[in-house]
């Protein structure tokens, strides 16, 4: 297969691109650096990844940003990041996407367990986590040609842990191999409209 | 109390309103008619209702627009419609809302089934209605001053199964009144963060 990972320089999407290299065809994009740019908040930048890189069989992403920051600061503008994003930025992939990947072919999403388990600081990312969780469930029943899509909702990550293991007291951290293989899963399997809770 | 029902002049919101009205004052605003104008997709226009009608102890919304039609037709720029409506202006409700409502104070907001039992043509609203409940569930561990918030998802309503029946074949249709009930719950109970199926 094809695969592309948008975000596949971050600590999930390497993790993903280094499991499925073995047996695919791999391409890293990425904002800066991988092998192809792409701004997943340009509709342009995805048409022309999409473009650039025919005959995909599977669309893997593992980004989207969004604010953290209290509840009683956070203003329409800064929850615009979120929405931009994590959530039209994925969901733009998809609409897009479904006019360019192969038959059979497959979008896995990323959305997060803070849409379940909310964290103080995480509402936007939380919105924008239940938002895409949705989108993939119901784009499922629609997707035609054989295409799939499925989401994966990771818990905090061991190896994110120093970076984000204050927002996330009390979780139980899971490894970075057990959330890559969700994806695999997503991509080498046949399910679609499921969202795949790594807690 | 004082009530502020926006989208009340709708089936779901004049059922609510009509309620709610025996034991409380309630206030209608629509983006045309009721007792005040409001448009939930501009901030200024929220920000004009809150200045106009203070001291309110409940914000029920049973308003968002979404466009419906096939996945395959679907672009970035009609999934605006939900994202700008039922998404944004139901959080910017909040957002904005938190810094003008009364301590002790409710926002009441409302989802649909499409994001849980999906339908054909409804994935921008499915979207949208999957990234409000995620927001409720989050943003209620961090309201201040004893406000609270929880959303209401509703099945299709009896009352509704003439204009969207079609799209609803199979669904077990329910009373508008049962429906309403919900948000009367939202309003005079004490629970926050929840997410009222009536399904």
């Amino acid at each position: 297969m094809k695969i592309i990972v948008i975000g596949g320089t971050g600590t999930i999407g390497k993790a993903v691109a280094e499991k499925l290299k073995t047996d695919h065809e791999v391409i890293v994009a990425s904002r800066s650096g991988g092998d192809i740019n792409v701004d997943i908040t340009s509709e342009a930048s995805i048409e022309q990844m999409y473009k650039t890189v025919p005959n995909i069989d599977a669309v893997i992403s593992t980004t989207g940003a969004s604010h953290f920051g209290q509840l009683k600061d956070l203003t329409p503008e800064l929850n615009e990041k979120a929405i931009e994003s994590k959530l039209k930025g994925q969901v733009n992939l998809v609409l897009i996407g479904q006019h360019y990947i192969n038959e059979g072919g497959s979008f896995t999403l990323t959305t997060g367990i803070m849409m379940d388990d909310p964290i103080v600081n995480g509402t936007s990312a939380a919105m924008a986590n239940g938002g895409v969780a949705s989108f993939v469930k119901s784009a499922a029943i629609e997707l035609e040609h054989g295409r799939r899509i499925n989401a994966v909702s990771p818990n905090v990550l061991n190896e994110s842990l120093g970076k984000y293991g204050a927002f996330f007291k009390g979780f139980n951290p899971v490894p970075g191999d057990k959330v890559a293989n969700a994806y695999v899963k997503s991509v080498e399997g046949a399910q679609t409209g499921q969202v795949y809770k790594i807690y």
